[in-house]
């Protein structure tokens, strides 16, 4: 392949310069991150996996009728999207308390909410990523009021479909981290669905087992993290039964890196 | 006095059984804390001017038409006040970058903000009242919709007057905190202003010198607690010219200490 501008490289992902202006191509490593990237590893395959499971997400949430920027997968670990102006805002949708909610509020992991939180932060890794309510977004002028509903009425569609998807295959949805984007479309722009959606941003626990089945393993350091992505992807039917070295596809990363 | 019955000492206040149902009296201490009292201290007389201004402020706000706890002043040190239920909520109001929002989002302190911000925190101590967003708010039911837009209303109206009150007497309105409560009345209930207003919980700057007149003095260790705290009340008229160390009343307050 020609060489191609890289964007930009992220924690999780590269960006490079797409095939035609407006479209971006989404590389995603093996890298992993937790803690505000002050904890660093590395999970054998987590890019193929997650460029896999993204796909399969937006493509049935486009199906829904949520816009995104998902244009097609190119190759095991490379997609081609359309290029926003992205939000500088994670939203985190919770259904159950884990995480730095659990922490902050001293509310026990596990336990269901009383109705499904909306949490924002500001997308800054030199601060953190810190929490923040409506008042500084609009304060600040991260997004419009507008734009803010759009998000908030996308993510609950996203938390009601991601949650029935993840049930119908004994995964329970704890809670999941979205970011949306501004696409142009002449002088004016809407709000996309951006990024991603995988099990490093998602907290997916075995329905009967309480197992964890994402990032967590590696935040925590239970070990099995390879495993847990792949049974995602399994269970959401994007593994060929018996070949699941296929996706891993640590060769091919390895000649990439290489080159 | 009669021996009363204590109800809650706080960090810098206590609260005793009133002489009517339904009436507590709030005791100000020279007890000064600050990081969540991970530091500790005191500053001579500033019970009896936190008493005073508080007692000022509140009947201002009062003849606006704000609600509040405050019925009257009883000694130097205490004040008659209605009964509430608090809601556990700290209510913050900013019109300049200072402090945790200044740390938490890299802005400058003193930047002026674009517009005003109302910050809710979580109050709880032993979890360093967290920052919250509405969304929370609802979520875990710490206070009604109604409730909540009451208090935005009277924040508001709150930040309004006082940002007049001190601007007349060279006093920049930086940020301040307040702490509302439910009043019942019957099977019904209503949202007052309650706990105090006092350099305690405002950053007050002069709008000359930017000289701190509040305790970011005792935050930070610039000196001066006492005479900043002085010369708040010196300006808004409550001390007698002339007579600063009458409404110290060191005196009465070891007795009391000591009693
Ligand atoms: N469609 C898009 N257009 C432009 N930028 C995007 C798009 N989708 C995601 N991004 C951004 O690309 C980066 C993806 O790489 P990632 O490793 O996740 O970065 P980060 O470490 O900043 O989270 C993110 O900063 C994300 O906000
Ligand atoms: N009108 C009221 N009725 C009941 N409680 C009140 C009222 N006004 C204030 N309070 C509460 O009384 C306490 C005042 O003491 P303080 O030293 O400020 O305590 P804290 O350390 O909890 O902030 C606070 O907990 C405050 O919420
Ligand atoms: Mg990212
Ligand atoms: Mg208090």
């Amino acid at each position: 392949m020609a060489r191609r501008r890289q964007i930009y490289e992220g924690k999780a992902k590269i960006l490079y310069e797409g095939p035609e202006p407006g479209t971006l191509i989404q590389y995603f490593k093996d890298d992993a991150t937790a803690f505000n990237a002050q904890k660093k590893g590395t999970i054998s395959g987590k890019g193929v996996l997650n460029n896999r499971i993204s796909e399969h997400v937006f493509t049935l949430l486009g199906n829904i009728g949520v816009p995104h920027h998902f244009i097609r997968r190119l190759n095991m670990r490379e997609q081609l999207i359309r290029q926003v102006e992205i939000v500088p805002i994670e939203v985190i949708v919770r259904n159950v308390a884990a995480g730095t909610l659990s922490k902050r509020l001293g509310i026990e992991e596990g336990t269901q909410l009383p109705r499904t939180l909306i949490e924002y932060c500001y997308k800054d890794d030199a601060l953190g990523d810190p929490l923040v309510a409506e008042e500084h977004i609009a304060c600040f002028n991260w997004c419009s009021q507008d734009e803010l509903h759009d998000i908030q009425d996308m993510a609950i569609r996203i938390n009601d479909f991601m949650s029935g998807m993840f049930a119908a295959v004994g995964i329970r949805l704890v809670d999941f981290k979205l970011e949306f984007g501004r696409l142009y479309e002449g002088d004016f722009s809407r709000i996309i669905l951006a990024d991603e959606i995988s099990p490093d941003g998602c907290r997916l626990w075995d329905m009967t087992t309480n197992e964890k089945l994402d990032k967590d393993r590696f935040r925590r350091d239970l070990g099995g993290e390879v495993e847990a992505y792949q049974e995602v992807a399994r269970r959401l039917g994007l593994l060929p039964e018996g070949g699941e070295n296929a996706v891993l596809d640590l060769e091919s990363h390895r000649k990439k890196k290489g080159s």
